[in-house]
């Protein structure tokens, strides 16, 4: 086929994992980023609790860490892997409104890290829904994507423009 | 305090799991969704992967199946709950253009479902991600949020609206 | 339909969760077998090992009762559910020549437990495979099936005749 | 103790994993074989569904991919490890009558990969009796054996012979 | 045998899982303690990033909150059950010195949740560990015990005395 | 800053994983220890056990090598990393009086193994409480502590002293 193609779909149409054994070993990184907008009291409940004890932000920022490690269990087809560092921020932001995420995943490995950092940010976003949503059912997850990636064959990748 | 408050904050502002022991065992249903936009030519080929095994979609229905069975180890404060029903569709929208998905979580129990909706709406759009991303960087997962939930005190709930 | 159907298949013809939100809480038993078929001098040496300190058989009837409480994670469309017993018997037999590996699962609920039984033998099967691997690779593991199930609106089942 | 060990039990008659520390990063290649035995009317179904969507198939091949990557969680003396592939393949036999299931491990490290094979072979055939199960209970899981492996100390070895 | 036994090892030796199947499902409630006794100079650490931003305390909360509910998965002959609440708090002795830390866990149910209770304050204490190493290897975990139980046939329970 | 500090505490005082991607692979050795103190009428139950089948002692010491492979999973902050050699010994203290249990965790990687080894003796632990606490609710977990590490760029660790 010209043009590019679906790599986990192979000649027989059916799923399966790429091979990713003779790829060379170099260092990965990728940064994902998304965004929970809530309402303005939504965010203003969360910087209060912020302001006190950090909670609602401090348990997503871990959460996102710690999905990043189980992105081989989640997403069938990706490969199990290494992780040297996974770290993830979460930014109040009025003017959305509601919090943005950004997921930053690491490693020296055959394989690009993208999923994991885009599992990082999406489990930060459910569980910043799940700690808020007494408050706000109306939140909503959104702008999950690809900010950034380097190492690799497929060389480096940096997104244009803005996130919405 | 008068108004919705955080009930993942205790009164010394600290995360910690709601006590759901008082509450009463009663039929749950949780419907969430959202979507994964792509390049027009990325639906073109999922479509035609589509036709022939059908493989892009079945995959991501099931990871998102199994998903939402792992909600209570990845979101730090959910209950672990046995759901009697889970299911997740998925459907092209040549207009958005990209892949839609919904997804019913059920139970009887004590707590509602909706983080196990939006958990397997959530990871069934990076499993569409990761088996179209050699295709296409540039997509986004959007619009995740509650369609609609029933059971429980907090009484009915149907979202107003449409999604973008 | 007129006649079985394969009930995970939903008219769509796509896989599903059934719903069991209906069904009476009752309680449930099944019982599953199977086999590991090996060389004589094999399974003289786990005999020898298992006059001494017991730990092949030990150590697969412990992986077999562990792997029954992760069934929901292993099987897609298996329903997460509290088992109250699970046991796992192995008794060496000269005649296969090998191990027969006997599972018994247990629960009050919804769904049945046939898959919790029979993934505990699989996994008891595995575990005195991987233990014994490097003194004979031509082990084989069969005769895993259903011996009986009671409970549910299916009926009592007891399988006729006997393991080869 | 000269001729085949166990290598599992150590030196006291104790489990334990055996230290893979010192042997060489090697590409690593393990293909296992199994069926699932089913009457006629079954396989029927099941290739009735398969003409149209092809879901039990294809949710059994996802199964036996991602139980791959738990097989440290199940088995317990096996090494995690970071496969670089695996792949699934299920195809009917009139003559068994039944599914046939072959997996492939794939990785470049220190230990086998057959257990990785074997596990899921094992799990994709649990699956295909999970969907299957409403209409037959009489499926049997047999033939589970690994049919070649390459790489490391030992030696490549092809199973002689074929499937019963 | 008169007097007490141990529950989890059968008539003939093995272990097995105890049936739970005919307990009534009462209120349990656990509460459980454990500590980790450290240089004053590592509390003085952790106190100053605490007055910051918590993250030691707050991470092993976290930590310990979802430990508790991957009992199961842990101790072999655990039941797998459904938690509905589940605390843990941390803080501060300079008499220790070190960090205190007590969980509770809750659930309506059929078997006690003591292993929960004590799962949880183990993983915080590692956590507390793992956090703090850079600055003192010396650190200890230990005061890990029940401290009071109730719900269930075998009585409520009250620890007698103090924590060392 | 001078002296020791939190290395999981970043400069903005928030959790995060370290980068170990620049460290050089080597082989780590990690020896933890721990205790539980038990009244001598449990730990001679917990020998007739041993003297017919070895399974309390069994049990746990398999229960500790599995946790040990979980570590990435519960611990927040610890990286995901491929043991090479795990192994628990338990052995009866009549002195304690109990069962005093150690560690061994290995591998080649840019990681110490501290956690691994830790984890596994707490796990072990537990899993020992578990299997003796209808006997002996007094029972108490202590003295988990590193006996030694090598490997490393900080150095090789000898604990001076004994265990109390």
């Amino acid at each position: 086929m010209s043009g590019p193609a679906l790599t986990h779909i192979d000649s027989a149409g059916e799923a399966s994992m790429v091979d990713v054994g003779d790829k060379a070993e170099t260092v990965r990184v990728a940064v994902a980023e998304g965004f929970v907008r809530m309402k303005p009291e939504t965010l203003a409940l969360i910087r209060q609790g912020n302001a006190k004890k950090g909670d609602v932000i401090a348990t997503a920022r871990l959460a996102g860490i710690m999905a990043a490690k189980q992105t081989s269990s989640l997403i069938p087809l990706c490969h199990p892997l290494m992780l040297t560092k996974v770290s993830v921020d979460i930014t109040p932001d009025d003017a959305l409104p509601g919090l943005r995420v950004e997921a930053m995943a690491k490693l020296t490995g055959r394989t690009g890290v993208e999923m994991e950092a885009l599992t990082a940010v999406s489990v930060a976003c459910l569980t910043i829904y799940d700690m808020a949503k007494a408050a706000d059912r109306e939140m909503e997850i959104g702008g999950v994507r690809l900010v950034s990636k380097s190492g690799g064959r497929s060389g480096d990748y940096h997104r244009a423009g803005e996130m919405r």
